[in-house]
């Protein structure tokens, strides 16, 4: 895990990094003690797996033991600069750190042919008014099952730095909720998870085998996503506590004050986790 | 208005009365002023209408000026104190005065012949293992056309006994959404409304003239309301903000959180009714 840049605004710093390659970006409460901000074997490209942070003791001192972790999926053609403002929302309202990555062929890394190709078509499909749901359900698989291996390695290489991160949760709509599904599916340290705008049948089978606390958004006139798909995968969802959230609307006009439960659904289910009361309800 | 009974305890009064022969009961933050509580004509059921509490001058006063108000509609079966802990929480957390009526048929009112017919064809039903959906939603929709004007008379009757009520919330789920949408449909005074535990053909024309904001609750495998009905007529609520919570469980299930997030979201729109930000997200 490589740091390589460092800016700090209202309490709260946001860390660039690398992790095998996969550009991502942290976000914690300010003036917590670190290596500098900014690992210099990093910076240079060369250094020892997370020997930067490692160095600074962190761990041993504890200073910011078990603190919740929420890991923030973009959707589509987004990036992971694009969850800055939920993230600094998570720090500064619930003292949460909070992560990013740029998902395969988006934000700073290279596209594939396969990647060129689903922007072509799918902008030819949308000029055509053909339907484009089973074809981006397909590509967006193909994307998950490259992402899926990046988040897991990228929660690896944040215990292996040192920060000691506590309970995880993890927010994606839309792209997120493809490439969340089966890593909350597969991933034992996700505690609690906030998915929708998404419902191909491709997604059930992932879907039946996460069994943590999810809230489910959904929006009523989403043109990209089959209402009746939607519902079909949240009823396929393994939880016992699921809750569906619906707001009318297209794809991309989530109400803000859905976004503001969906963050108090993640702190109430992560502080249970911690043992604490937040005396939060949604 | 007649008071006739009160008690009090954790900051909470509790305070019974009658409109027009309606018993209801009325929940405040205790120690407001008014006149002894009780009104002495009402106790003994000859006192000129509402003449105790506007003689305490009250509105002139203006000491719980534009108070927020929720009304409570209980459920089939239910009667006006089965909602006393909600409107505790109402009256605890956000300075807010609850009430709520017994629907024709419960409580302390007399039972029709109709009434009674129901209970009797309703076992009947349920014990033959046949569907009453259709039958509930006529009988309760008989119940709804005595009920919505006994809401407004009570609506009248606080406002001529000097209590200064500012915006006011409808809670109601199941019959008390029977009772609720075509009472929010009818009457400018509720501002904002959570409805649920419904959703029968029959509702449908008066949801589509409710045009305030519109939490609506729903039980995923509610074995008296199909899936499909409560959705259809989330859909056909007029509402530009209209907002659906679907959770796991059957008709009698909604989880605590649910209920608080209700409640919170009553009092989001309620307080931004008289242009405060009470910073309440849900």
């Amino acid at each position: 895990m490589h740091f390589i840049s460092e800016i700090s605004s209202g309490g709260v710093s946001q860390r660039g990094f690398t992790v095998d390659g996969v550009p991502g970006v942290l976000w914690q409460p300010d003036g917590l003690p670190h290596a500098g901000g900014v690992n210099r074997e990093g910076l240079h490209g060369a250094g020892l797996h997370g020997a930067g942070l490692h160095g600074a003791g962190l761990h041993s001192e504890g200073r910011h033991a078990g603190r919740p972790l929420v890991l923030l999926g973009h959707g589509g053609g987004g990036d992971k600069l694009r969850m800055a403002e939920q993230a600094r929302r998570c720090v500064a309202r619930y003292g949460f750190a909070a992560v990013a990555l740029d998902a395969p062929g988006h934000g700073e890394r290279p596209r594939t042919a396969q990647d060129e190709r689903f922007v072509t078509e799918i902008a030819e499909l949308l000029a055509a008014r053909r339907p484009i749901s089973a074809w981006v359900a397909r590509h967006t698989a193909a994307l998950a099952e490259r992402a899926v291996p990046e988040w897991v390695a990228v929660l690896d290489a944040l215990g292996e730095a040192g920060e000691d991160f506590g309970p995880v949760g993890f927010w994606g709509l839309s792209l997120g909720s493809v490439v969340g599904i089966p890593l909350a599916a597969a991933e034992p340290r996700i505690a609690a998870a906030v998915f929708g705008l998404a419902g191909h049948a491709a997604q059930t089978e992932a879907a039946a085998r996460v069994n943590v606390p999810m809230e489910f958004v959904l929006q009523w006139d989403d043109e990209l996503v089959p209402r009746e798909g939607a519902l079909a995968l949240f009823g396929a969802f393994g939880s016992r506590e699921k809750t569906l959230h619906a707001n009318p609307g297209g794809h991309v006009e989530v109400p803000e004050f859905q976004l503001a439960a969906s963050e108090r659904f993640l702190a109430r289910h992560l502080a249970q986790h911690l043992g604490r009361d937040l005396d939060i309800t949604e």
